[in-house]
């Protein structure tokens, strides 16, 4: 039963990493490790989500270079251990950055039209699209004074 | 040069309405739609985009299914003209109601991991997905007040 329950949170996560173009294994490793209450070995996550440790190992690199995941050296031994961050927001970040570059390109075409309907409707569509990465900027940044990192200092006396 | 900033405006349309799940042909002729200033037949679509007829048909019975294109017979004729709308919302609210299922599954998993720091950076996670998604539903709604849709009859006296 928590096994079931722990295996649809994980895919749940892989769909929802899925979705700001993370590749849907790396995903899943995140969930496995969000619910793994001590840093898991390569192995282990290989063995609980049937994949091969190289896709384990590749999906790992991707979630360290997000900041998702932080891979801890055991000293004297080749063995790794991976333990989930709660930064997401350098994905969302990285979503944001990558929307406002194509959103810049659409606004470069908004005179690939004359004067007149076809227009208004492009420089509706852009502004919407444009607006809606606006407000999640605004989300992140709000977010990102509000937490304090794990292990960083508090500011106040 | 217009052709090749043409051409390159399509490719990132595609590529926005990729990170929101649609298929990047159906994004393409999206953006073409919407640099098009008079309705287009499925062979002028297939022709500028290298698509099978096939697939631009496939194409755009998924744009009117999300009410981003229109779909207009033509009287006497088999022929059909397709014409973008600014119909976005509808996009965007599809996107926001999968990441709110997906939200609901990690809630879920809250007490998948026992009361510590893991259950705290489970929290955090989940807090920030959701307040990301809660802040793109607000923007939607304001903006679906503010947009008066084409064609809808001004309110005003």
């Amino acid at each position: 039963m928590s096994a079931t329950r722990r295996h649809s949170f994980i895919t749940s996560v892989g769909d929802l990493l899925a979705s700001w173009n993370l590749p849907h294994a790396t995903g899943r490793v995140y969930g496995l490790l969000l619910v793994t209450e001590e840093p898991a070995s390569l192995d282990a996550i290989a063995a609980e989500l049937g994949l091969s440790k190289g896709a384990v190992s590749t999906a790992v690199r991707q979630l360290d270079s997000w900041g998702l995941a932080r891979v801890i050296p055991q000293p004297g031994s080749r063995r790794l251990l991976i333990e989930a961050t709660a930064g997401i927001e350098s994905l969302l970040a990285a979503s944001h950055a990558r929307a406002r570059t194509l959103i810049a390109a659409l606004r470069d075409g908004e005179d690939l039209v004359g004067p007149g309907p076809a227009q208004e409707r492009l420089r509706d569509v852009i502004g919407l699209f444009s607006g809606y990465v606006d407000v999640g900027d605004q989300m992140l940044s709000t977010s990102r004074r509000q937490r304090r990192e794990p292990g960083a200092r508090d500011p106040r006396p």
